[in-house]
């Protein structure tokens, strides 16, 4: 398994398109920002039909990184994910 | 030092508060997405100041990752950083 951070900036009436589609996969922690751990299939596959959601114009970048045990989430502020589990 | 990510959440007319903080230490990647490597001091700076920058309602994460090298970052779309240095 990986952990993936993933960020994205499209245009704010066609944001649904890639929240419905990483909702599947990952946890929504901020407006566009989504993270969580995925088996090296589940990435390519984000990766894959990430691509497929952006137009020319916008863009994702996805942060793969090794284990949970290198990152550590520091939150200021509200945090939407008050409810879900925690780095 | 250490490589983090930092993300935002603000209101729109209020962004231009923590861009102009971020910019002094890190690279602007995407809309509300920063990264860079820092010391951990910066990194104290970083966490203390965004705090007096944020409203209740806003919120801001920042990610440690231990070192440069745990983290393997893919751009789909347009890069906006595509002039700077790459992961």
């Amino acid at each position: 398994m990986v952990y993936i951070i993933v960020v994205y900036d499209m245009r704010a009436d066609r944001t649904r398109l890639m929240l419905n589609f990483l909702r599947k996969y990952l946890t929504h922690v901020q407006n566009s920002v989504f993270e969580g751990e995925v088996t090296e299939g589940d990435l390519e596959t984000i990766r894959n039909h990430t691509q497929t959601l952006l137009n020319p114009d916008e863009s994702t970048i996805i942060y793969r990184i090794g284990s949970e045990k290198y990152v550590d989430r520091t939150v200021i502020g509200e945090d939407p994910t008050d409810e879900s589990r925690f780095l």
